[in-house]
């Protein structure tokens, strides 16, 4: 058994505690929070201690920690897990400073446990099918990566604050996406943002709440993104993968299969599944099984912390290529 | 060229009219109508001269006749038809009466040009394309024929009332759809009758607006029908057909491909197709299409006489299977 | 929290055993199974005791016994709970035998404890959803419910021929989910069998592997039920509630929303999720929260043990009814 | 009636004589064509004359002029309709070069008859309703445009070494149905080309085949077009208007409605309509029909000679984002 310990017991530590005390090969050890209370609530759902510390976590005999606590702890846990000859799964972004992450992967290198980032929609099961229909063949030549990323709601704007802004928070996810559909480095970038849901606070923040991002490889591949903070209807998540022999669209989830036809409609649906805990639950379970994978040496892990880097620097261009009105080489990041 | 003469100028009467009209291989050579302005008006819209009897039409140099008057003159017009060495496609049913149309089919008997009753469904192209599949292997040995047809509103008394009730006037259609897609003479028959959309009416004329079929064939294929004489939601149109390697449905058809999300809800398309001639139009044209090549002896009609008179047969079981509460075999008819 | 103790641990069992240990207000109490390994095996996973004995498991002090065994014992150990003063959750059918199971009905009256059977299908989201439309008055009246239900392939021979034939074994879902649908109680059955998928087997068994069957209500609402042994694209579970304000349709679930295009086609999707494990899911963790809310005394139990003698007795009208080649009133049965 | 002379009697040419034929309101007056027996087909099939010219055909008693000839000849004949008095439908691009359309404006200036530009997509009945989603309120405000479009094959070599560019010749449409869907006026543009189905051919004429295009508006509205030249699947023509309401999307059209499942896959659909012949012949019928209006002057044209200078400038804004990699404010050019 991989034995985990859980660094943040919020809404994400906790789905990862579930899963991870739900998988077959993998306990979790222990669970740390700054905030007492919701380590002491995953502590008494699984029957397993509190740290008193980052530290004491890192000193205990668990083979891995997971750490699900604010980006800006992110290095620091990183380094102290590395340190510690932990096995690491970090959720992203490694770090809002693009330098912050390079250096820390130079200070990890040579590390001999695992170490992975947590973009987990490279684990949906929809996804992957889509990817797999590629690389079996059936779309031949990749030749348009399309990501159409929308939340189903404006976070809370304390959090919109330190988010590191809309690229690097929201965006990265489909970066890191379209780097994995791609195949390919990414070597420029091109990128809109419009302040539309909420844009006394975009103002404020000098942020975006709406974006549209083009990529494209060395080869000429393009990859275009297009994200909302806000969709009413759902949180919609959908890839298209075109090439020259075909197309695969991983579609949305609803919460369930019935529709509704009536007077003036047919084919009324769900809305679709609320959010990530909900949308993505499945690549969840499988990221984790990855990890396990990883940590046991059967597996390499499907996301490096070099993913990590790449996906946060095609983020920084984002923000140039808006600041500059231009096209940015990803060689100037 | 086919010239075809027009009897009936109604609503699928002058559908027909323009069809043939736009046809490649065939004029319309002349109308009548009971009704003089019905005539008239597409005697100018097609430029063609108003024949003033029946009798006129079936004396003329057409080709061929299009019978779309009221059922209780098929009989009649079909038997002057061949008489007049015409080819002849008739609208369906022959005739409200089993014996009647079996004797018209002694009468006709030895005719030298093509006779053809008018099941439309026959020839839509999303049926065709699930029977193809059929009849290319893909779905295996056929096991399931299941339809489902639901008129978008209730007929107007009056013609409720002549119709011959459901089964000859609506279910017709299903039936004759049902031996075409199970390739074998069906043997047995139940149906249950409803009075759930109009009871008042239904009672008053001893008909059913709400009715299931099983059909059975000596191999034990099984062909299951729902009917309702008025679906809220538009003209319900389904054919499915399961066999031992797979499954094929011919799906309904909307008026525009777009769907609105919205709060709460997702996919909301368009209503149905209206009604039979929105909804088979392509049907219609092929239709003429086939009847056209039969004139000119390029193709056998793909609906004969025999088609006509078997698809009232098991009308008529239906009835007698309600009024009974048995199962009837379909020699008994 | 309601311990519950789990007799037989076969895939049900299992299943069972693993949607109560993540209940939040629901234990595994302990397992038994005549295949000891079996027992140890969910023991293990668990950590809960195996039981000795059925009788072991009556005279503990679990709150709730679930019979998840073969459906010969279901009647004895429903009595024997029952007598224990526990709660019962018992997977269908109660017995293959009618008055087996209206003795056992007279025998456990007067229990003070919630006695329920295992028709999941009841708690599915997306039927749910649909009788959702249907009660909050989206579809107006009820006309028609059509259900089309089919395997993903035959069970192995040894199951078929202690399966009590396919009307109790399989059907029997359907029957109920017409029933719960119907919100009124059947009053004549007519059914139709073929054996299309193994004719040799069914014809030694007297038995079907394909079937379909009409009821209908006193106020002449419809149910349509079409079953086979055997979808090679797998497990076709669909409902369709049409009324006189609209229509419901509950759909399959696939494994994941990716669809494919290529030359010649388009939107090719993911076979239907294999088996009633995997697509009731939902629904038997829902049918699990409503036996810990019943034992709770939060709900009464949205399945009764009348509700399980009367889908029985649906099944015996079914076979009557072939054998009698006419329409079985309910009452004779 | 509309008398209307056609010039071009090539692909788009025969559709839109067989479309005004067809209308109750208008009537073909005359065909030209430089290729004799095109003109001549035209005219045996709608038994009009051939006009010797196009002088010929200016100097005729038609009311309008359809203008389906090659690219080069628009301007022109434009102008002499418009000299002669006639209304006039024009066939997009109106030229290839920006200011020759812009000196036309001048030149056609105070024109008293109606002057079209035949983007035939605007009168989609699909993405007719998905922007009267938007005009109904359900969208709220508009935040994004995405329009997929692609080409079912790449055109011959001798077409696109003549068609002045992917830009001019294809995304034009997205490019003028963005403007539509966007109600406002596109204030910067942003690029990418690819050289991905024939990248001998498209270095050999500096085009693109793959290309990807954002704009902006003042508001900061956003369109994302995204077009490839082959799409093995065929014809892609999908729009989806997102906005702080809401989502509609207009989907892609199939030949049927029929679906396949088998072994492994379920819901195989037909192929896309071959292509815009096909995909927007409702769209073609109804530019007609506002044509016809217009001629009547019941209605405004839809689409007017400005729409069509617009779309040439926006296109020829994406050559330049190319070719400055950077992002061209629209007055720029």
């Amino acid at each position: 058994m991989t034995r985990i310990a859980l660094l943040g017991c919020g809404r994400i530590g906790q789905m990862h505690a579930d899963i991870i005390a739900a998988h077959p090969r993998a306990d979790l050890a222990g669970v740390y929070d700054t905030h007492g209370p919701s380590a002491q609530a995953a502590s008494n759902k699984h029957g397993v201690p509190v740290y008193d510390s980052p530290e004491t976590a890192f000193a205990s005999d668990a083979d891995a920690v997971l750490i699900a606590t604010p980006t800006a702890t992110h290095v620091d846990f990183i380094k102290a897990g590395v340190a510690a000859g932990k096995a690491v799964l970090c959720e992203k972004p490694i770090d809002l400073d693009l330098e912050r992450a390079r250096a820390c992967a130079q200070a990890i290198k040579g590390a001999t446990q695992p170490i992975m980032i947590g973009f987990c929609r490279r684990f949906d099961p929809g996804h992957r099918a889509a990817r797999k229909a590629l690389q079996d063949g059936e779309l031949g030549d990749l030749h348009q990566v399309t990501i159409t990323s929308r939340d189903p709601g404006m976070a809370p704007d304390g959090y919109i604050r330190t988010s590191g802004g809309i690229f690097r928070d929201m965006t990265i996810h489909d970066l890191d996406l379209a780097r994995y559909m791609l195949g390919e480095e990414v070597t420029t970038v091109k990128a809109t943002g419009s302040r539309l849901v909420n844009p006394t606070l975009m103002e404020d923040c000098g942020d975006y709440d709406t974006v549209s991002v083009i990529l494209t490889t060395a080869s000429g591949k393009q990859a275009i993104i297009t994200n909302s903070r806000e969709a009413v209807y759902g949180y919609d998540q959908r890839v298209e993968l075109f090439g020259s022999g075909g197309m695969a669209l991983s579609d949305n989830h609803r919460d369930h299969a019935a529709v509704v036809y009536g007077k003036g409609f047919t084919n009324r649906a769900a809305p679709l599944q609320h959010f990530f805990i909900e949308r993505y639950h499945a690549a969840f379970v499988a990221e984790i099984d990855n990890f396990v994978d990883a940590c046991e040496g059967k597996a390499a892990p499907e996301v490096t912390f070099d993913d990590g880097v790449k996906a946060l620097a095609l983020a920084e261009a984002c923000f140039k290529s808006i600041a500059d009105a231009r096209t940015i080489q990803i060689s100037e990041v």
